[in-house]
């Protein structure tokens, strides 16, 4: 085992999730599902690697720029029936740039695939994310 | 009932689809799921209509371009753990510009979501297609 | 393109799809999922044209009388854990002639292939359907 | 413990329950996919109880006919993506008096609340059953 | 049909449910999602044999101890997303035997194959079970 | 960022994983899914973070023995309808001391949250598992 690799590999996801993060956060000042989630509550450490992965591995890879890659997630959240999940992802879309009119557009994209009950929650999530920032 | 709007409306819906039909097609000769579709043997009529509310109404809207639509869909067919689907899809993806390295990476991002059997069943959907590719 | 041919099916659709909601209606004034749908309050276009399609294509279509119909929507809702879905076409099943014993004796019959949570959930509607009747 | 009344009970289902096998078996000589379930091999004694649940107290009970029953566990099963299980079912309504036509026009209901690779799944478990009559 | 042999059958899994249910009563005073279930109010003949079949014959054979089956059925309903009812079985495992420890560590090593959602609604789930033995 | 201790928790995992996979190697030559597996393939820095932190954090934490977790992940993926990953934890669990009597009970034991398609799916893995080590 390379440990100076490791260390390194470790270190730079964090790094890059740090830089994600503030990203996201710079866009809204939306708190997310995070702020009382029972799974860091409960399980520390395994919430806080796997953000770390997420964040600095998954969204921070230069391939894809954030806001397409928060619009896919979004897609894959509704096409889940996770309605709290995609409302918060919607709020990270928008934060990077995504406007209310590429969400609707999206969710309405998704119909054909998913049928009505996981499109009409989809746009559930949305109304309430639209609401938010209204309000 | 406006039967002239109506008529302008579906017709408009067809010739849409028509045009996005073709900048799918024009990336790639790839036929598809549709070439033995039993939706259409069956029921050509309402296939049909659908096909062109996907196609014309969809993904022939301005907001969001082509390509990341499809990348959308994928990830959404993943979700969904549609194997067959979201290969179709990243074909798709491929004919309108997505690069190979980015389908990895999207499919990547979504592990976090979805956890190792859509994962996995998503990189066998994107190597059957990579081998298809190349074959 | 046939626009005048389209303009016959569109408006065919919508005006099946008026007679099969005042058949629902006529049954029982509720209102249902509809009231504060948030698709159709964010894309109503294709809220609308989906709506057209299931209650002048799907329902309107004579091989199958309504009340069948609405027993079997009840159980594929029911399949998919859509509990709130599930308890709007069970009004709707009663507004075309089920009666309560007959949506008591199809849950039944489903658990089966769906086991205990599902099949809760679908006494459940089943149950806030027959209160809200007898309320 | 009532046990002389427990003991009709279960007669009672198996007795039903065999009844109803024979309604469905006149009509078609079908086999099914009982013909060679693991589960009947690897755990006998539950398999036959659920079956006998199954023939005995949900489909035998007298609300609704065979057919319409037939017809709503389809929908359950095309509903689930359950499509060796939703073309049996299928076997099973023609067999107690459904039509083809009836079958299509039940699967293609289905699609706004599914979707389309469910609703694709439907017509193809159908289309494998018709099939298999013609041949 | 040998009706003594039925009566006995029968007889025997009510008496088998009824010591399992004494044991899982034995550790813990908390009544569960039974104490107002729709089903066994609708269906209730029904719903006894099911819950009968559960506990005579699914936790009472010897072959695994009671606390291994709860925590067995603990994962499968967290990766059934069913969050009330794992919520149920994880005060049923806490009456036989399980410690909070084990559940934690449980609902962490479904994380890879079930997706944050799925963990964090498991999560949400024993968060809720032990602040109510706290409570 | 503390690196030095990143990297003893890097390294800390894949010393552990390596354990725990030489404990179910050791019980049997079976290779598994990932013998040629496309996420390893496509992803292979992600793909063996992942299995990292499956063997070497879930699997080999004190608090629960290895075959009552192996016991619990084929429950997880028998609700989950993953017929091939449930075979190859059914592998697992049989190489680190479960009986096949022991799964038969499981899959038996799952039978009323799942419903008759994803306890006969069960069945079915375990089925060809059987045959496997027999054949």
């Amino acid at each position: 085992v390379d440990q100076a690799g490791d260390a390194g590999r470790l270190g730079e996801w964090q790094r890059r999730a740090a830089e994600t993060r503030a990203r996201f956060h710079a866009g809204s000042p939306h708190e997310g599902v995070a702020s009382s989630n029972p799974w860091a509550e409960l399980d520390p450490e395994l919430a806080s690697v796997v953000n770390d992965l997420a964040m600095g591995v998954g969204y921070a890879a230069p391939e894809l720029d954030l806001k397409t890659r928060a619009l896919c997630t979004v897609a894959a959240l509704v096409a889940c029936g996770e309605e709290r999940y995609a409302a918060n992802w919607m709020h990270n879309a928008l934060a990077v740039g995504a406007t209310p009119e590429e969400l609707v557009s999206l969710v309405r994209q998704l119909f054909v695939y998913l049928g009505t009950p996981r499109t009409v929650a989809g746009f559930s999530a949305l109304r309430s994310v639209l609401e938010d920032r209204d309000g």
